[in-house]
């Protein structure tokens, strides 16, 4: 485990998952998604490098596990671990703000956590 | 306005606030800071070209103001918007799971938004 910055939990937990993709990545897996290829096709169209990166980093923090690999389809998948649907209320938070704050956004996150 | 990415109220926001200096900013307001000098003391040391261009950045999408300079010691200062006040349950939520996952962290803020 890395040292700590300091001992604030916030700047902690940022350190974890607080850029952009990787809270969309999360966001990805409230919504019902878990194969690679589904994170691939979000609007936002993240790259493939960020995305490997993220999902590494991600696992690597224990906020998902790789699930098993589909002998049909050979496609990868993951899913949220306990650490990782304790995040539901941080993108659930953002999620409101946005509403309330940015015209032209709607909701479609609507799934608590598993 | 720049244009959306998504209509994605999640990515919309973090468009706006989704870099780990950006959130480490709004954490000092709601713990009472309001003071340039006082975010550059931080523990996490900030530098003065991010901590400058991130509070531009959050004064140009409506999230803070500056406040009246001093007379006295010519010190700038800066408070929350609504707006800004608005992120409060962003900070929570991760101060929250921060506590909960992270060995070594402790509480810091528990002042509601004024």
């Amino acid at each position: 485990m890395k040292s700590l910055r300091s001992c604030c939990p916030i700047s902690s937990s940022l350190d974890i998952f607080g850029d952009k993709w990787t809270l969309l990545i999360i966001r990805d897996f409230f919504a019902g998604k878990f194969l690679y290829s589904e994170f691939l096709n979000s609007p936002e169209k993240i790259s493939t490098n960020i995305l490997a990166s993220r999902l590494k980093s991600l696992e690597e923090n224990g906020l998902i596990i790789e699930g098993i690999k589909s002998s049909k389809t050979g496609k990868k998948s993951y899913k949220l671990t306990e650490k990782g649907k304790g995040l539901y209320d941080v993108i659930d938070a953002m999620a409101n703000w946005g509403l309330q704050n940015i015209k032209g956004t709607a909701k479609r996150i609507s799934v608590p956590p598993q």
